[in-house]
């Protein structure tokens, strides 16, 4: 087998490992804790079911690969909870050396490929990037909804928070902003969100 | 929130069960059993990194929608093991009922998109649903391989049968149909498969 094709495959057996990031949000159910390949699968179906809400026009492909690959570095970093203020602080950082190190594995061009997509969703720059965000803040407030807040509760998170990072589902799209409102406001009223 | 929407969102959460559908493929390091969501998300990817190889040409977009999709079925009908001759009988009749009711939930335009491509993927009809396929294949075999053929071992699968199911990586990838080869006739001469 030639090396390029060898480096693909030893980097798909490598992302395998992305199955046993846990993340803090459960499963619908109450079931037990999602991991990041779920998450990524899970968001990148929902933006192709909802891309008619986009408020830009958007290549669906590159939203769906921005969703399928943005968890990877956390087979190196670890998953860093969304309202963790102590360990986002390092996050940035422990993610730049982890995105260098996995990529590596790729053959040069895709690596910085990947690379390069994995900065377009962290810098938020294209209207592919604000949409796949908007799914990466949706598909937990589903979760979280459906199991009536209980990451919430457990972690003692306000609404306040969960507005702060609804901030980026409004960039890539309105209307589903609008649902998630709907959504929060609805958590509130439950008691399920604190004020 | 208007019905359109709100029956997108349902189906959204719906198909957060898919994550409880196991298979019999192992993850890598013979971890737990792999689940669909994980799986789809992984032959995703793959065909993002590997879309060089397609034998014809192909729009990306489309086979990773093919790549997502294809199990969600069996949330409804259960998973079916590749070499379980018997279940593989009923296999047709038990998706085609399940595709019905559960693409339902959608709004009847997105019912009908889903519908047509799980049947697509199933009819193999398309140079995207030929490497959707490769993929689909390839995916377990390379985790089957990292694991020393341990689900072979465990079913007692043998070389012709998995040469069985390779015919359609090669519809897909001829290049990627050679390392699948290579792959099988090394777990063969290891006593991973039977003759």
């Amino acid at each position: 087998m030639e090396q390029r094709l060898k480096k693909q495959l030893e980097f798909a057996l490598e992302i395998d490992k992305e199955k046993n990031i846990f993340r803090q949000t459960h499963l619908s159910g109450y079931g037990r804790k999602e991991n990041d390949a779920e998450h990524a699968w899970h968001m990148a179906v929902m933006a192709y079911l909802l891309r008619e809400y986009a408020n830009e026009k958007i290549d669906i492909a590159r939203v769906m690969i921005l969703c399928l690959i943005h968890d990877i570095v956390e087979i190196e970093s670890g998953d860093t909870y969304a309202y963790d203020e102590e360990n986002r602080k390092t996050q940035k950082q422990r993610e730049d050396a982890a995105k260098e190190k996995i990529y590596s594995i790729l053959p040069e061009d895709q690596k910085q490929e990947l690379i390069s997509l994995f900065d377009e969703f962290e810098e938020n720059r294209t209207a592919e990037a604000r949409f796949a965000h908007a799914m990466d803040n949706l598909q937990p407030l589903l979760l979280n909804h459906s199991n009536n807040g209980g990451d919430w509760k457990e972690h003692k998170v306000t609404s306040k928070q969960v507005y702060g990072r609804h901030k980026k589902t409004k960039l890539g799209s309105e209307r589903l902003y609008q649902a998630a409102d709907e959504i929060i406001q609805e958590n509130i009223r439950k008691g399920n969100l604190r004020k």
